[in-house]
């Protein structure tokens, strides 16, 4: 049941609004273990129809699940030297098990890549076993100091793609087409646009050659990297003896990608569209799409009204909306709350839409459809409610997804912005900036030490300005390429 | 690709016949991990089978899935006494994060009661509350030192059931229920018939009141405990304080059940199925179910069959069957490689049905349909092939669980059996046993070191035999209830 105070305004303190909504929309809850959540089913629904959907696309790609051990020998995580750098803070480590001090201590894997391409070399023996195309849905492990519920939690739930290829072109070729495949499920059914980059080389994955990213913009300004897509070269292969015949007959390394999203993206879910008033789940993820909440005074009103719910409940369990599936319908016919009550507990938990009626209703044989996005009420007549529900559905879908673009869009600075002036936006209201960048580690250092924004990456072509930028942000020197600049989680 | 050595014969050594088929099938492989093991795609494809249908029966019966911390802080293990004393043996134990050193360790769960009913505290406030359904899909570890591929890994999946009840009649209800999902889908979908029954106090879950499970006869005429549902009473309530306010305005400890089934099942599939050729799946749960082999000599007769294996494999692709969904088929097109080895590697690898045809087969207008449980051939017309691919797979599902349930029974004995007999029976061939049990602890621990023969459980009525054993298998006291005495793994 959620409590009865109301949320604290986005505008007054955004952070303090997340944590609250996602507390009392119920999507988690606080752990007694440090740094970890507890997932409850309203959240666990979205992350249901999350995994459903791009396991399907994942499939439909070619790939293949599989499911590889937890805990790993601390001495793989050595092998290849820019990975255990990375990570080596952030590791927890068993050293008993089954009451005795083990030879040698376990990690909890913060990523799988050692343990994976370790089996990929038993794997791979030949050409003709390329490429290997392999998924993982598994929890990992990361020590974080500062969580957040969704955002950063010592443990998450997640997919890691793995996978093995003759040559480098056909693993760049992978590597960007599974960046692809999430950014497409992120505007499809996230109504969360992305900017789709490279990651600079201080930004990049710990062993990888090249790291692609999407960022999305939040309600606050910041962005949110919400996805990476990484081509690792031969470095693992190297590392872990990853070898094959060639068709040539000749011995060679393959060439690994790999790529992941986690349960962040809910916080990212959240972080888009939510108001002052709660959680707004896009109806292509959510578990409830429709509330139905029937209006009684009397005894004898109730009778009438709750045979009709029923009625209307079973006329639109038939429904099949494209991309969706069968229409996911509540009946709240919980006696004792008023109908205010339930419309209150309802947006907070960010159903889509409401369908109410009362015995006035019914005689006119209509009902009210309310859209959660933006509140708007409209009457419609009984016959049509099929259509009416999966129009609406459909329209709240895109309108969300316009929304959250135009959001962006209106809180994006391109082209010839001063370093002062950038200095004072990213004191102020923050936002995404487009600007030129030397190509040196130094700018980018210096920029995030005085204004602690960071390049979330040099966008893909079709994000860059018309007009590319010339010199760099920074230094003033020439530019090598238009770098997006944010303050990020 | 296959090994072309042969597999050892079950009846030589049921055991390497085990592990060669598990990893020759490509359903697991070991891991550098101790104990852990690797789930191939052939493997994992299978247990997204059944995780699936379990899944939507769960969901049918009003669970919610969410998901809680894999690790849990060792205090939390010690406050139910029965619940430590079994696993404490049995845990890794997390001491070092970020580098530094844990104030309190954290073991990695070895199941969730503890860290789940600790926020079942949080969440159960009124009889409103309850019941409180949820299911987590996981992983745990417990620190073995036997390890078998499936059968006892030191990491597995699972599944974990948790709910609160406001009685213990609902609660018991709940226990039963579950117990009679998962024999539900032994039988149906694994083709695997199982006993169910009441586990005696030295084999029950350690902190529960009852604890019940579904025992199966693997083809070495071992048990296999495939599944287990407990009624935990209020032990987990008092010690992890889920109390709530009673309707009346008391208030009460809830009660618990837990209820689980693994990645063991697919090892207990294996031994139920498996001949000496290799694995069998049962149709449903196949992630091939089909597989297409042309064959062809000459390069002109090559072009004619593989058009018409496409034909027939798109001819088949809207065929839909009750319980499996669309037809999951595959066609081997690989060229270099004989028909005949293609037909080994699929037997191996258990594919329910092959469809296989030549030139002469398409002249006259028919195919070669062979299953893979008894390897019988049909010759259809190619007409009718989508009714019977459909049928024989029926068919195939139905026979595999009656050829089950017949070795089986074939293979258990019931009434009558002296000591001395019991004994022989155990050295040998072993089997399962009905017999009188007096209840007592000493009896059981006696036979379990003199026969390695433990107490499966006491069977559900329909189960026992029509005529009630009278005496104790072993001191020839008074029997107050007939038990299923078997060898297990």
């Amino acid at each position: 049941m959620a409590d009865d105070k109301k949320l604290t305004k986005r505008a007054d303190d955004f952070s303090a609004w997340y944590n609250e909504t996602v507390l009392r929309a119920e999507l988690a809850d606080y752990s007694p273990v440090r740094g970890c959540m507890v997932i409850r089913p309203r959240g666990y629904g979205i992350w249901e129809r999350m995994q459903h959907q791009l396991d399907t696309v994942f499939k439909e790609t070619g790939h293949e699940n599989a499911y590889f051990p937890l805990l790993i020998p601390e001495s793989f995580m050595r092998k290849e030297a820019e990975h255990v750098e990375g990570f080596a803070p952030e590791l927890a480590v068993v050293t008993h098990g089954g009451g005795k001090k083990l030879d040698e201590p376990l990690v909890i894997r913060p990523t799988s890549e050692t343990i994976i391409y370790a089996m990929f070399s038993k794997w791979v023996q030949s050409y003709r076993d390329l490429p290997l195309l392999i998924n993982q849905w598994a929890n990992v492990v990361r020590w974080e100091m500062r969580t957040r519920l969704f955002l950063r939690t010592l443990e998450f739930l997640w997919q890691e793609g793995h996978t093995a290829h003759a040559t480098e072109a056909e693993a760049e070729e992978e590597t960007r087409k599974m960046l692809n495949v999430y950014r497409d499920f992120m505007e499809t059914y996230m109504a969360m646009p992305v900017i789709t980059g490279i990651k600079t080389e201080s930004e990049k994955f710990a062993g990888a050659l090249r790291t692609y990213g999407c960022e999305a913009m939040m309600q606050d300004n910041k962005a949110l990297q919400a996805g990476t897509s990484h081509n690792l070269g031969q470095n693992f292969a190297k590392a872990f003896d990853v070898k094959f015949q060639t068709e040539a007959g000749d011995v060679a390394y393959a060439w690994n990608t790999s790529w992941g999203v986690s349960t962040r993206m809910i916080g990212g879910l959240v972080m888009t569209h939510g108001d002052d008033n709660g959680l707004i789940v896009p109806p292509l993820l959510a578990p409830i799409e429709l509330v139905i909440v029937p209006i009684w005074r009397t005894d004898e009103d109730k009778v009438r009204v709750m045979e009709a719910a029923e009625k209307i409940k079973t006329s639109l369990t038939g429904w099949e909306r494209r991309k969706s599936g069968k229409l996911r319908i509540h009946l709240d016919n919980r006696e004792g709350i008023k109908p205010g009550a339930k419309y209150y507990e309802w947006e907070l938990r960010g159903v889509p839409l409401r369908l109410e009626f009362g015995p006035r209703d019914l005689d006119a044989n209509q009902c009210v459809l309310v859209r959660r996005d933006n509140r708007v009420k409209r009457t419609v007549t009984l016959e049509s409610i099929g259509e009416d529900v999966a129009d609406l559905l459909s329209v709240i879908q895109t309108d969300m997804q316009v929304a959250a673009y135009e959001r962006r869009e209106a809180n994006s600075v391109r082209g010839g912005i001063s370093y002062d002036d950038f200095k004072t936006l990213m004191e102020g209201k923050g936002g995404f900036v487009y600007a030129g960048f030397c190509g040196s580690a130094k700018c980018e250092q210096e920029i995030k030490e005085e204004t602690k924004a960071t390049i979330r990456c040099l966008p893909d072509e079709e994000f860059r300005s018309a007009v590319a930028p010339t010199t760099c942000l920074k230094c003033g020197g020439k530019s090598v390429a238009e770098a997006l600049w944010a303050k990020a989680y």
